[in-house]
């Protein structure tokens, strides 16, 4: 109830804090019978690991998962999984300094007002960090998936003012932005250095693709799979959007250019995918596609306005280790809450008829 | 677990067909002492309306609400409220002649293959209907939070390419489509009327607004207030994105023009609003601004390509008495998601802390 | 949240009031496909009816079950069933004297102490008339359990000290207290009308056999199949106790003697069934055996001690119309919550496995 | 949803397998700003131990908790606590033997035909070590009760046919079955190492009692407070039968008997305590009593017959280490079980009102 789970039948509850001992996941509602090693959740958290390229906070941590139950000779028992990955590189001195200012763009202030204690080294339970137990949890729901013949891949579209033009699949694991255009890549790598040099930070939007879902996954009304994909993404830290196919492009559109039309072949194949997979809050068999805007990281080293815990007019310069732009280490992250969704739908619509 | 319920402890539970005998929508979780009569919940209802301007459908029910339980001398009992409103004007007739083509833009073909049965009178269990519980418990959730200070409000921002200048909130229930400009208002009506005579229809963008939402509303990591806000607008038929304060435009930004500073003045007080008035997933104190993105009706009467039950190529033209926009309507619907989804984290709140 | 919903993938939320227009129920989660009319419903609502014979109360109720909703052609489609029975004999002018006075054994105090706000009207939400919407439920969870082979009957084994002798099935519905041993059923009988006669009320055991419960229904750890239905049963107003299979007797028993031996023919079956069906948790295919402890109803025409609002001391004498004993009425009322939690669990268990 | 959550509010996910590498707990939902260390968690855990009597299994665990999140400057923050158990003294080597074999009165044969893979290896998930989670969330839930005035403890008031004779709460831990009766204590302890000699094992009945709690707790319809602790209790391995108050007593009783008249001083004093402080679901400020029967430990050294997993019939001899009778560990899991379900109701009823 208080907010640290997600999914119904596969389901996450996600523990930790950024400088604590370590973080974790426990996974409960995945199938019995699942082939799993802590190398296959290993791969993913590798992609959302830190310090990897020239754009990304100089914090390291090897990010070692290991699995404590749910495992009996190499597959999954129906018990809970229980993944836990030690933090090895915190460094909370710099978070001392500022431990009575409310960092502007972070959740100091709102945390402060809810519970009245606040672990403010590196954003305790707020930080980005939180999200190592959602890849370990989305790695298991992308192997489950695989089986199922689904893959689900993610990939930045723009940073600034620099948008993708051409899609290259095999480009975006190739770049430090995971842009699927080589050339826009560059200018975005480019155009983050040339921003955090002067303590900046900069946003952009990712877009998740989810191919080989079939029609039927999804619940009316309340649990639409659109509605339960977007809340997925906009509980990451950064995500201040979301949009499923058309988006918000549809709103400058007429009924004739929005609906996709039916054409014969297997009947989910459409014309067009404005619906971007989902038609009444349902799969309908063509790919999902959905976006989330990410906001500029909050943290910059530029001086900032702010308040202490008294209320009083401070200047603020947040230190410590930072990504200059999240973009990229938010592709693997929001990558698995769709394949958790996804999963989770699967083993729901099991239920759906006789 | 079927989708059909929203929230946690302030929790509704919708039900009934377009073309059933009637819809209506179970509230459990509502605080005792509350003072409630169905004019309370009327007055919502017929806001949302049918058959009220030129730019609604012809469809006209009367929407007269009855409260079956939970209410005693006039005060909610902490039982749960039980509100039934009569369908009346359904007319099954223009449906039966489509019954087994799958409508472009609709939930016809997902529905099929989910469940191999489909009430296909008025589109059943995914008509627009469904939004009557909605506003019903919405109704009683605005009750509540008014009683804390809390007032919420929606309006359009956007009809097709048409946005709205200027911001007058009195104008906003003065026109037919809720939008707080009255100039554009006019020409958005002009757009509507322009493409309903051609068969068309257009989507648009809604904003809704939360004032006097105390600091502390939301919880960590998934159950979000934006996480939760965006679940909700998402749930609701037509719409295809949302977005929280600057929304989509952050991604442009850099850190120093998106992060809001704090000023003094009470703390959450802040010079800019970027941030929606959520850090962190936790209401700040400032406004909740949030917008989602509305798709033009997949109705419309032109003819349209589309595939029957046995995946034959069919050329469809769906008649029956559609919104040509449906933004003007879906206002009071946002609204009511919203008011739950603020009612529900209020609640949600008093655990928080020993 | 708030206690009116039981189930998590097959839900029932019930709603209403002794003395209110209405009771009902909506049912989520029924798949898609299963045949059903009004009929299948009246007929469980007629076994729990009043007024049927001498031990049961004089209040009469048609309880006629009108389904709203989630019905297309005869079959479910898989939206939610919502199903309202109206109330029409209600007579709240016995209330109105004691509306200040808490009777003995009653909800009175409990729900003053929680909501500060009491529908003393025939017991309001705390009335076994909330019960229809279980035996609704129940009914079609039965309907639904039938197409998979299960059965479920329930039946009484003690009234006050007279105890089942002997066990004839046929017997069940033919007596009015519903037991399977026709001279036992007589003295019951007999010894509730003495009972009634003095004012006085009594107790009684009841016990629900769940027959052709395939091997593999329960979850681990807390959703443990005996203990949801524990819950099922102790959520029934008058039942202060629970047991499976040997129950209270196993507490006296040796390893040896309570152990159920496999034996070849086909694995499940044992020798003896001290586990009552259940190993760990988790159905074993032999037939489910619970039994549940239901106290003499609490109200009573005899003078009793209590207070009033204010905490004086007062005299009471509870009229109004009452059941002397009421295990017959609880009878249907239990094997309704027994099939909810399997059908619960069948839909469950289809998610177990790859 | 796979069932290793408990609790709405306050809710403690478990996870770990009995020769797994660890197991532990998060618990989600506990307030901020409650003082907690490792020694609150240590000593509850210290009273669930094996190695510490006569009576119970050889098995040795230190059993030292680790938090490892949830925890800043000694006081919780709002956060997931995570705790972890390593498991030490894990020996496989005897159930290697037995693994083709399905152990009478164990969860191997349910396992095998829900999942179709198991770990053999002393029980797996289904071991009584996965309790270890439950104490220690237990451990949390009594702490913060006990700020609130809430006092909860347990004891063993049947073993075999010797039964509980007086009560003296200090002796409770001063012997090895924890039984508030001296004398009966010692005959108990000598009979179940009578048995224990033979290869046999006993069971028994415990008993909860809860101090302080205030009139309010429990939710109406099925979210009843003695329909919550009915669960917690049953999903305890062992446990057969629930009981609250009166219990199967009130079977045997008339109404006048059973009633609790109500007496002037603070309304909440009652004469007598047939209810166990429950009225309606709903705590009435009584002493909340309950008892569980809880059969003979299922492994014993004798021979026994059961079949394999080809279904053949196979004489089984369960060796490894075994506690005779399970009744004086239970008394801190039930415990545990019950302050969980308290102070989730705490919480949950902070909800009910304006």
């Amino acid at each position: 109830m208080s907010g640290n789970s997600f999914g119904t039948i596969f389901r996450i509850t996600t523990w930790g804090e950024s400088h604590g001992p370590a973080v974790g996941v426990v996974v409960d509602g995945c199938p019995a019978g699942l082939r799993l090693s802590e190398k296959d959740i290993q791969k993913e958290l590798d992609r959302r690991r830190t310090g990897r390229s020239r754009v990304t906070t100089a914090r390291k941590e090897a990010d070692l998962a290991v699995i404590h139950s749910g495992i009996f000779k190499g597959k999954t028992t129906g018990a809970p999984i229980s993944i836990l990955v030690k933090n090895r590189d915190a460094d909370s001195s710099s978070y001392e300094k500022n431990r009575t200012l409310f960092r502007p763009g972070h959740a100091d202030f709102t945390y402060h007002e809810k519970y009245g204690i606040r672990d403010y080294r590196g954003g305790g339970r707020s930080s980005g960090r939180e999200t190592v137990g959602r890849v370990a949890g989305g790695a298991i729901a992308k192997k489950f998936l695989a089986l199922e013949g689904l893959e689900i891949f993610g990939y930045t579209t723009q940073i600034h003012d620099i948008k993708m033009g051409s899609f290259h699949r095999k480009e975006i694991e190739r770049n430090d932005v995971r842009c699927p255009d080589k050339e826009a890549a560059k200018q975005m790598v480019d155009r983050i250095l040339h921003f955090k040099k002067k303590g900046e930070s900069v946003g952009g939007i990712i877009e998740v693709r989810a191919k080989g879902v079939p029609a039927g996954l999804g619940e009316p009304a309340f649990d639409k799979l659109d509605a339960d994909l977007a809340k997925a993404l906009m509980s990451i830290g950064a995500v201040k959007g979301v949009e499923i196919g058309a988006g918000f492009q549809a709103a400058g559109l007429l009924g004739s250019q929005n609906n996709d039309s039916f054409v014969p072949e297997g009947a989910q194949h459409q014309t067009t995918n404005n619906a971007g997979g989902i038609l009444g809050g349902i799969s309908s068999g063509a790919d999902i596609v959905i976006r989330a805007a990410v906001k500029p990281t909050a943290s910059i080293s530029l001086s900032q306005w702010t308040v202490d815990l008294k209320g009083k007019k401070k200047e603020i310069r947040v230190e410590g280790r930072h990504d200059p732009c999240i973009c990229p280490r938010i592709v693997p992250v929001a990558e698995s809450m769709v394949a958790i969704v996804l999963a989770d739908h699967w083993l729901r619509n099991r239920a759906a008829r006789l």
